[in-house]
């Protein structure tokens, strides 16, 4: 398989692009993440979603710890080729570390950020390992 | 009203969060766009988007020069507190500078990218000023 897919996106000096998940049956925005070529080469080859973690500053197979892998429908790419909507099949149907169902839970009301969705599962029952 | 909303965001060394905007009726993700916190400011005071043009380095109030406008229904903060994502309306049903309804038109398949949403606009109609 050519790599002049990879070649066409216009990644910045950074080598990173943004990534946002989207799964594919509710149409929900479930998370921005951040991939580099090789994040992007893995997902496409691998089917499932793989990021670049900025924190860590190491590849993050997502669900990796967790189990909540996402399984990759479409990889779509933007006017300015640099960045990628990814839909997805949201394994476990928790997508954050918080253990609710996607990242965006908190939403502005009257100059205030509220909560708005609920945890579904215990963060220390998703991550055993850890003591967050 | 408190500015207290956007101190909680977490904005990094760039100033720059990434912003997703996803129409309220379809679902569909439109764009990704970047904000500041000024950015941020305006698009919750005044219920439109407003971004930050980094190939420009200025504001961009989306719809500007096109008409195309977002009207702002919704501000969602993610985990992180480093992305945003507005719930809009878009003003014209275009949100690509392509003359596309939204920006990722673009889908790998076998190992190329392929355009799959059609131009609704020539791009010179709705930017009759500019040469592209």
């Amino acid at each position: 398989m050519s790599d002049s897919w990879l070649d066409q996106v216009a990644w910045p000096e950074s080598g990173l692009i943004a990534a946002v998940a989207q799964e594919a049956g509710s149409g929900r925005v479930l998370m921005l993440a951040w991939m580099n070529r090789e994040a992007l080469a893995l997902t496409a080859a691998s089917g499932e979603a793989v990021y670049w973690s900025r924190s860590r500053n190491r590849l993050w197979k997502k669900g990796q710890a967790s189990g909540h892998v996402q399984r990759v429908k479409e990889i779509r790419l933007d006017c300015d080729a640099d960045a990628v909507l990814l839909s997805v099949e949201q394994v476990g149907g928790i997508a954050c570390h918080t253990g609710r169902h996607h990242c965006f839970f908190r939403r502005l009301e009257e100059a205030r950020w509220v909560t708005v969705e609920p945890q579904l599962k215990d963060p220390g029952a998703i991550y055993p390992g850890k003591t967050d």
